[in-house]
């Protein structure tokens, strides 16, 4: 048996803190881990830009009930679950995740939460453990699982490295050239096949 | 974090081999695990019984598709799925589950698959791994997850017993006897209140 682990926002959803700089015009919060590798340092300076601006919690949440997963998204993973096991390896936040995971018919995700102090801000992020999306490929492999990883940005590249197999999906210019050995998928299509084809070597 | 794991067969769908076992008249093949804790001698009779009778996967598979999930397990497990991550841990086989995940709309289950003959009959199974649900648990708290496991049969004991909390699901008098210790549930709602409990006391 086998499970695909794929990222989020990239390539299931937006990038949501980028939907949310949009909404409220501050261009700083548009940094990703696709510009930032480290993560820490993104979050802090997220949470430092969001108590800057008095904003909570809800206001983020409120954007985020607004986000449609990307075109084409939901049917893939439709698809994907019909003929193998999908878990969502993500970065993101249970706070966060709920109503896009609702969207794409609750598929199972494995993420981080955040802690809220009693004004509704951001205080402190709780990471399930570090580098959680390669563990998470190792404990699933110890678990008798053939894996595939898939992702968009510089915290996937270590859970594609530990699986059996994996690729890239509408990664950045920067990640191609650094990483130019792994495949690289742009349409939903080419992507259900290139998985497709993994399933199927297993049996 | 938490992740909540559950049993399938009794728990979300009713015994799949009891529904075969109807269908077809063949009284043997009503023996589950209740009945028989060993698992490769449950299921190498099974077998053996299906080539007696020229029963192929296809035969088999003609039923489970007319078997439908257990009276309110889909509302059940769609409200558990908004509230927390679920994953459903049984010793089925992927060639059995399918038309039953469909059903319950694709959450993600670990499960075995089967070695098919070139005549279509089942010659074998392939196990994922020896004590495999105890080891899914393992895994999952290696990743940083609080769990809760739940189930109805002797193959769900040693899961119970890993997690860091769990209970019992309409289980038989002899479990019920030999495990008095173990909280247990008989319907869905108090089998929820006790799974949100579990969940809030993490956040």
């Amino acid at each position: 048996m086998e499970v695909v682990c794929l990222d989020l926002e990239g390539v299931l959803v937006p990038e949501i803190w980028i939907a949310f700089a949009e909404k409220t015009g501050i261009e700083r919060l548009k940094l990703t881990t696709r510009d930032i590798p480290d993560y820490h340092v993104l979050m802090n300076g997220r949470m430092e830009i969001l108590r800057e601006h008095g904003l909570t919690l809800k206001d983020i949440q409120d954007v985020i009930a607004t986000i449609k997963p990307l075109e084409g998204a939901k049917e893939f993973l439709d698809k994907l679950r019909s003929i193998t096991q999908v878990i969502i390896l993500s970065d993101t936040f249970a706070e966060f995740a709920s109503p896009l995971m609702k969207q794409l018919g609750w598929p199972t995700i494995f993420c981080n939460s955040l802690e809220i102090d009693e004004k509704g801000m951001l205080s402190g992020i709780k990471m399930r453990q570090e580098d959680g999306k390669r563990k998470a490929i190792e404990g699933l492999r110890s678990m008798g699982f053939r894996t595939f990883a898939a992702g968009d940005s510089y915290n996937d590249l270590n859970m594609i490295k530990t699986a059996d197999a994996g690729c890239l999906f509408r990664a950045p210019e920067n990640i191609l050239k650094e990483y130019p050995h792994l495949a690289l998928h742009t349409t939903y299509e080419g992507f259900y096949n290139e998985i497709e084809k993994f399933v199927k070597k297993g049996n």
